[in-house]
């Protein structure tokens, strides 16, 4: 019985998936579910990400956590439409919140939607919010072993990210072990090493963002002269 | 239907727990489940409170993680009973999973116990594994949001750990905050700030191991010239 409830959970979170899926790409939106460990840095990259996007693509963020609406206030400097949930103790978003959420905000005026998940990494890779790709995030902070621990994250991300690279001075951190276990899992993914504070690999992730298709059709090429 | 299956989840948990609190307390093992995020230095704090234990207290090691056996293996190098549990997709160890631990353990060897549990802030908390106590820990290089985005772990916590402090200098970290945040929800508990690389901390944190009632009763006391 508790494997046919758990079923029915995900088998109704894929149908309002499906909805939310529907109603971003019909509005032209593309959407990143961003997932990383609790304090890799996901707020400040997204914080940087709508300072590099201003007046190319237009944004939104939904942003999930288990109480508080600190980060929603700091990414509101930056856009004015961000919407905050907070789980309770809810590990991970699930399609329902982002559903809500969509509700409060105006789609005609997106252009890419950035889901900041709940900090963890583990949970929010199985749950389908509607999004067109998940990313996941590491930090060197966290250790050169995160992605080897965390393999369904780095299987399921359409590019994964190195964040803190500021930090690798102070760090012990072995790039290329973690390089390595990343192409056992998934070899083709691409693999940014970005740092908000320093600015490295800033132009390539909001590159990467700007060839998407959804966010393409509808901007200036990038880079553009800032 | 899904409540009720929830409930009896939590239930079956907390009887499993209950059993394995009765063997641990029988075996007079004090045990220390270890709640941090990924990356927040779990396994660097235990490898370094091994190392200071040594010849004082004797200790195993639980530890759970999605995949790998890699941080069995740096333990090991301090400790002879080291179990690695690979949880697959699971976000939390279970009190079924400290069951099967604990009978890979000889117990009459073992002074104390850690539960290094999976690197999540949210789901551990909220699972009875039949520790005496919970123990948050934080790193500095998580950011200063972090105590009041985890409620719960803060809450549940016997104490409360601040890592990774040798980073303090590279990092913007506001320790008031953390501190003040951490004052409204849990007034009372010790917040340690500590680093094994720099070893800030070190010795209360293994003097307030060896302060617990079960660990005392059998060791010397602690601090011990070494």
């Amino acid at each position: 019985m508790q494997v046919q409830v758990v079923e029915n959970v995900l088998k109704l979170n894929d149908e309002i998936a499906a909805i939310n899926r529907q109603t971003l790409r019909s509005a032209g939106v593309f959407t990143v579910d961003l997932i990383g460990a609790p304090g890799c840095g996901k707020t400040a990259l997204i914080e940087a990400t709508l300072q590099r996007l201003k007046g190319r693509l237009r944004c939104a963020v939904i942003v999930g956590d288990l109480a508080t609406q600190r980060d929603a206030d700091r990414m509101a400097r930056y856009c004015d439409q961000v919407v905050q949930i907070n789980t309770g103790k809810g590990c991970h978003l699930e399609a329902n919140h982002v559903r809500q959420a969509l509700s409060r905000i105006d789609l005609s005026r997106v252009d890419i939607l950035f889901i900041e998940n709940v900090g963890n990494l583990i949970c929010p890779v199985g749950f389908d919010l509607g999004q067109d790709v998940k990313v996941g995030m590491f930090a060197v902070s966290g250790g050169d072993d995160k992605a080897a621990k965390h393999p369904f994250l780095v299987c399921e991300s359409a590019v994964l990210l190195l964040s803190k690279t500021d930090l690798l001075p102070h760090i012990p951190f072995d790039l290329e072990l973690f390089e390595r276990d990343i192409r056992q899992l998934n070899p083709k993914v691409p693999l940014l090493r970005l740092s908000p504070v320093s600015g490295e690999g800033m132009d390539q992730w909001v590159q990467w963002l700007a060839d998407q298709p959804a966010a393409s059709s509808r901007t200036v090429p990038y880079p553009v002269s800032r």
